[in-house]
């Protein structure tokens, strides 16, 4: 019988001896690549955090102890432990377990998190709330090198710098971004710090010294220095936070013996342990960022069939070459999302002119704004969830000013299985009211092209956005062209009611068309292409020959497309119903279920057409 | 004949002997004291950098050198030596100076600004720009130290020691934040540093060890270390700028020096200068707190006249404050605004449950939500334009886990002189879309009460959003009571025609209503005080008596309560007319001037009304 069978919650973790730990930890990697090979989820990130997880909750009393986790796309062997092994074989699909920590669906996710460096604003918040209390329980949070990069996670550090109250900081340093290569030496030192003889030999020093008055505080801080130049992490305890690390992430007896050791440390307390990403996996050993996010594998092999088809990111991504190519102003943008994006071939082909500034979507914005002053012309491409995030920048920095940024905003819409923390349910409705900005829609990956090209030569701010994944597999034009901004098209003309969509809706309403066609129907198809500025001419037009309006749109039915219509309408007489998604935090759910499910189908909006009739 | 008469552009100023800038400073101040008394404005922190605005443009050439201003609510003098100085008396009023750098304003202002920390972006994005168009000229960050707690300072300078360009931010230090005290001697060093002789002293001794092969790197590393040790700033150094400082921000000649020195510098440089707010003028030097932004005053005694009237904000203070002796479940949290949004006065009495920040509204949210998991009722009072920065956090941490924060957003609506960047013109519209969340704005102070103690009783996440300044003078109840949610209250019946308002237009509207009757027209008035959810069972029991509407609310048109009720109302055979803000951005100018204009009166409402008719 395996060891992992027996393990319900963190209780029956604890009754295992140390030395199963690893065997354990084993047990878990061959489920995650199991269930993540068939489900596809976050394969690397998961991998590298099986030991530190067991360790955690080997040391800690989860849910008594808060255990925070940063991202939380490595989660899932805390998932495992707690209480959720058998249901995990449903984690990312429809009405399965989350991909992420989420507070309703277990006692032990203490915070719910899908977007990055939020857990040290959240850590601090609980330690507060608990001190507040009179309560003694411990919080953790555990954040990778990537999420240090967001100014949110700077942000909470500097403030539970400032606050001193107890809690821990992991820092899962798998050498994304901050790590300083700090040696094998600097390791045994950590475990030396926790033990408690550092701290014990600077108070004695202190002590000593303190006896010299007037010279006191400078040789205090001069002791404090030495440490700091004996060990790393000086911009921790800079800081406030007590600095310990780095150690190695992989032995799960010695972070034992470390968590144990900074358990009731005083004060913040920030350990810097050294993971690898995939560990325990090869191929996600050898290829960690293939395998952060995968779909499903061979677990044999870990090969993954080869999709065909061509997605709006990677017209996107060829598209900005090629028009690059022709204008050396064209500089591009990403927040820590290369691949995502499709901006790695824009990186390979103009190295100088590409820029990831990290996980700090508020700072690209800003940056990308005085490049715009400066007579640039940056493209900056953030998924639509995560562009949140900077939503005052393009306000006060871009749209204010007038600048010429190009904000392609991908992941639009549904986007499956990461779920609710994730869609791109909101942008047309935290852009509209924006003064100066066009907001731009493609109907399929060919208008892509031309709307990048347009957005490029418009010296306004431009946005645009798209769904994830396939495009329609149409032709694509070989010379692209500009769109007049602002005007809609009508692609199928009718009389009988007027189908308004924007964006990936368009086609579904074209195959709406042909199914009313069956019932006499004769419905007008518009692509709107702009919700800013609106076709209010062209509609206008529409309105003399139909009366009946249906809006789709893949976005929010508040404050979007289909609320500026029917706005737009109101004392006209029109009909207007609008298709969009509701006013709810949508689950998480393969596309095709989740557009079926809110009423995104060419029968959907045919049957609502028919019953407008 | 005064110096500054002379001075119309930086080369007047480049043509003084070095001898004559402190005197060139005096006058300077003396004439921002004079217009500050006048208009209002922000005094301490422009008295504080007078010197080293002087020696910033002495040793660079702007606007060929591009020099940004963090905030810019310190950029007086730059104003005035940049060719502004006989339009200076205008400054913050309607069609006047902006109070801020504004790129439309003149070429030395190169980014435009108003909101804190956006400066190292800027400043990175312009030295990016400059070498990707193979240019020449240098890039100045001035940035204070309470803009340096933002993250996103945090992930430009971040961004910035990575990309190793050519910049300079000057960190102006007066001591409001993360000031570590270093004494008269470092500064010493600093000057020392500056010409270059700690550099050559470096890389005389790295070249010496390297020798020892092997053990170059850690010797580089130790060197490195001992440096830092002898020199503050290691935080800085640790991201990958060369720190020079601190230095004393008042003695010009030593400043020029300085700015030479380090102008020609290699890689991101940051130089810390010490300034004291409201240098130069007593009052100020005493309390620059209370001279930080002020109304007029009397420029002798440095007193201002008291207005009798109750603000909002007090209203809000006096309220939580009686709420929180209660309820000891209440905390809360500005993002470095205590006087500003009036939680001065809950800090006095609960000092244990309160909790500044820093200007860190993303990670002020975020902290909020996990206190509020954790059983506390956090109260985040932010204005209206800096919530803009938290939007992700408020959609992420606190609204898709439903927890129980209530955000207070002061300033909602026309801000006045502060203009363009700081109106309050979208809050309901980045707001309303967001699912869960319960969104009202008082009708007046009275209301506010109420308000503040239902969203606390509500176990929702609410926002309350009122504007800036007095209130209407009402009576305020001597006991709270809770306001059923998402229900309007009808406070005048009529037929003719229905003013539905939200929040302090609802007093407006029954102005308008008085001026309709007398000429024989019975307007309803509905306090609507729900923007989320929406009192559709009201409006629909009125639709069936009154078939004319006008909306009023103090927002954008777009996305907020306006269009709300007219997609409302698409369908239905209703005439709506919306007052709002229209759709772009609002410029400066006093409260009473912006409202006129932009047709918040009563006689404008009754206007719309009698045309409707």
């Amino acid at each position: 019988m395996k060891i992992l069978e027996t393990i319900n919650s963190p209780c029956d973790l604890k009754k295992l001896k140390k030395e199963e730990l690893p065997n354990l930890a084993q047990e878990i990697r061959e489920e995650i690549i199991d269930v993540i090979s068939k489900n596809g989820g976050h394969l690397s990130s998961n991998l590298g955090v099986v030991d530190l997880t067991l360790a955690m909750h080997y040391v800690f009393n989860s849910p008594e102890d808060k255990i925070i986790w940063d991202v939380g796309h490595q989660a899932y062997a805390h998932k495992i432990i707690t209480g959720r092994r058998e249901k995990f074989k449903t984690i990312r699909t429809h009405n399965g377990l989350s991909g992420f920590p989420k507070i309703e669906e277990s006692c032990h996710d203490v915070f719910g998190v899908g977007h990055a460096s939020t857990s040290i604003s959240a850590a601090l918040g609980f330690a507060t709330a608990r001190d507040i209390k009179n309560e003694g329980y411990k919080v953790i949070a555990v954040i990778g090198d990537g999420s240090m990069t967001g100014g949110l996670a700077f942000e909470g550090l500097q403030n539970a710098g400032h606050l001193k109250k107890d809690m821990i900081v992991i820092l899962n340093d798998n050498e994304m971004f901050i790590s300083q290569k700090v040696g094998a030496v600097a390791g045994y030192f950590a475990k030396l710090l926790t033990a408690g003889m550092a701290r014990k030999f600077e108070e004695k020093v202190v002590k000593t010294i303190s006896r010299f008055h007037g010279f006191g505080a400078s040789f205090r801080k001069l002791i404090k220095r030495a440490k700091v130049m004996l060990f790393p992490g000086m911009l921790f305890e800079e800081m406030g936070f007590t600095y310990v690390g780095p150690v190695q992430g992989h032995n799960i007896d010695n972070l034992t013996v470390i968590l144990e050791n900074i358990k009731n440390m005083k004060g913040p307390v920030l350990l810097h342990v050294m993971t690898k990403k995939g560990k325990g996996y090869f191929p996600a050993e050898q290829e960690p960022t293939k395998f952060h996010g995968v779909g499903k594998f061979d677990p044999q092999t870990g090969t993954s069939e080869k999709k065909q088809t061509v997605t709006y990111t990677k017209v996107f991504s060829d598209t900005l070459v090629k028009l690059a190519q022709e204008d050396k102003k064209i500089v591009a943008i990403t927040a820590a999302m290369p691949e995502g994006t499709g901006l790695d071939k824009f990186a390979k082909k103009f190295p100088e002119r590409y820029f990831d500034v990290g996980i700090a979507e508020g700072h690209s914005v800003t940056f990308a704004a005085a490049q715009a002053a400066d007579g640039l012309k940056p493209v900056c491409a953030i998924y639509s969830t995560f562009m949140q995030r900077a939503i005052d920048n393009i306000i006060h920095d871009v749209a204010l000013q007038k600048l010429p940024v190009t904000f392609v905003l991908d992941r639009a819409g549904f986007v499956g299985e990461d779920g609710s923390t994730h869609h791109g349910a909101f942008d047309l409705s935290y852009l509209n009211y924006i003064p100066n900005l066009v907001i731009m829609s493609p109907s399929d990956e060919n208008e892509l092209q031309h709307m990048l090209k347009t957005a490029l030569s418009s010296r306004k701010p431009c946005v645009i956005r798209y769904p994830r994944g396939e495009g329609l597999g149409v032709n694509l034009d070989k010379s692209l062209h500009i769109i007049q901004i602002g005007k809609g098209v009508i692609l199928k003309e009718g009389q009988d009611i007027c189908l308004l969509a924007i964006g990936n809706q368009v086609s579904t309403c074209l195959q709406a068309a042909e199914i009313l066609e069956t019932k006499n129907i004769k419905a007008m198809v518009v692509n709107m292409r702009f919700l800013k500025p609106l076709d209010t001419k062209l509609i206008k037009e529409i309105f003399l020959k139909v009366k009946k309006f249906i809006t789709v749109e893949e976005n929010s039915l508040i404050g979007g497309f289909g609320e500026a219509i029917k706005s737009f309408f109101c004392n006209s007489g029109a009909i207007v119903k609008c298709i969009g998604i509701p006013d709810k935090f949508i689950e998480q759910g393969n596309l095709k279920v989740l557009r079926k499910k809110y009423g995104f189908t060419a029968e959907n909006i045919a049957q609502e057409a028919l019953q407008m009739s």
